[in-house]
C-alpha cells in the first residue's frame, strides 16, 4: 500500500544502511569490485563539514526499501545546476509498490525547489526494465553522448605525477 | 609555442567571455538552440556566495583562446568526489598548439589535489575527432551507460506539480 511508504533524508546513523544499500546495488549491477566506499568515506561525504552528496531513505512500514542518492551539478547551457541522480535502489522484496517512483518523484520535488533546470542520472544500457520504467515517467535517453573517464594510473599520468 | 599558453582560474571579469565561448561551444555542438545561459546566471553560478560551477581560462600570448568550466560529482562505489568537465572549449584558431590537452592536464593536476578518485566527461557521439584525442591521453569510453533526463514541463509533472 502506498501509505506504507515513507522517505525521508538521511541521517548519519542511516550509513551503515546505505552502505549495505550501495553494495546490494552494485551486486545487481555486477559491479561489485568497483566498490571501495567505506561508512568513513560515505560518513565524510554526505555529513562532513562540506557534504558533496545527500541521501534520502525509503522505508515501508518502518522497515528500510530503497535510497537514493544524489549531488547538484551545473548545466552552461541552462546557466542552472541540476539534480544529478547517483545511485537508485529498491530491495527485491520491496519492488512492485512503487516505493522507485516514489523517490524519484521525491527527487523531482527537490529539485524544482532548488530551481534547478534538470533532473538526471545515467543507467546500465541493459537494464531495459529499468529504461521503460525511466521513459513511461517522462524521462528521455541522451544516447548521443558517451561518458568518458580518466582514473588510477591514467589520471597520474595526465596529470604528469607519474612519467 | 607552448611556452606562450596560461591557464588560469576564471575571475569575475571574465564571465561576457565565458558566455561567449559557452555560446561558441554549443554553435559547433548544433546545440545552440538550448543555451538560455546569461551573464547573470553564470556570475551567480561561478561566483556567487554557493558557487555551483568554477572555471579555468587559457590565453595564449595574453589572448583569450580557450575555456573549460567544472563542478564536483560524487561516486558512491569509490565513496569520492569526482571532477566533472561540462564544457571544454577551444577557439577554432588556436587550435593544434595543445591548448586542449594543456587545459585536461591542469584540471587533472586539480582532480589528484582535492582527492578525486575520477576525472569524466561526456562527448557526442558524432565527434570522432575528440573521442580520439580523450583516448590518446588514457581516458575511457563507458559506453553501457546511457543518460535519462527529465526537464521542463516532464520534471514538473513528475514532480506532481502538473497534472
Amino acid at each position: 500500500m502506498k501509505g506504507d511508504i515513507e522517505i525521508s533524508a538521511a541521517r548519519e546513523a542511516d550509513v551503515p544502511l546505505i552502505l549495505a544499500f550501495v553494495n546490494e546495488l552494485a551486486d545487481f549491477e555486477k559491479l561489485q569490485h568497483q566498490v571501495v566506499a567505506s561508512e568513513t568515506s560515505l560518513r565524510d561525504a554526505l555529513f562532513g563539514p562540506h557534504p558533496s552528496a545527500h541521501s534520502v531513505v525509503a522505508r515501508c512500514a518502518g522497515e528500510p526499501a530503497g535510497f537514493a542518492l544524489y549531488f547538484f551539478n551545473f548545466s552552461t547551457f541552462l546557466g542552472k545546476p541540476g539534480l544529478y541522480l547517483e545511485d537508485l535502489y529498491v530491495r527485491p522484496a520491496y519492488r512492485g509498490r512503487g516505493i522507485g517512483k516514489a523517490l524519484l518523484t521525491h527527487l523531482a520535488r527537490l529539485a524544482l525547489e532548488r530551481d534547478c533546470g534538470r533532473f538526471e542520472w545515467a543507467v546500465l544500457d541493459w537494464n531495459q526494465p529499468a529504461r521503460d520504467f525511466y521513459q513511461s515517467l517522462g524521462a528521455q535517453a541522451n544516447p548521443t553522448w558517451i561518458n568518458y573517464r580518466v582514473t588510477g594510473e591514467a589520471l597520474r599520468r595526465l596529470a604528469g605525477a607519474a612519467p
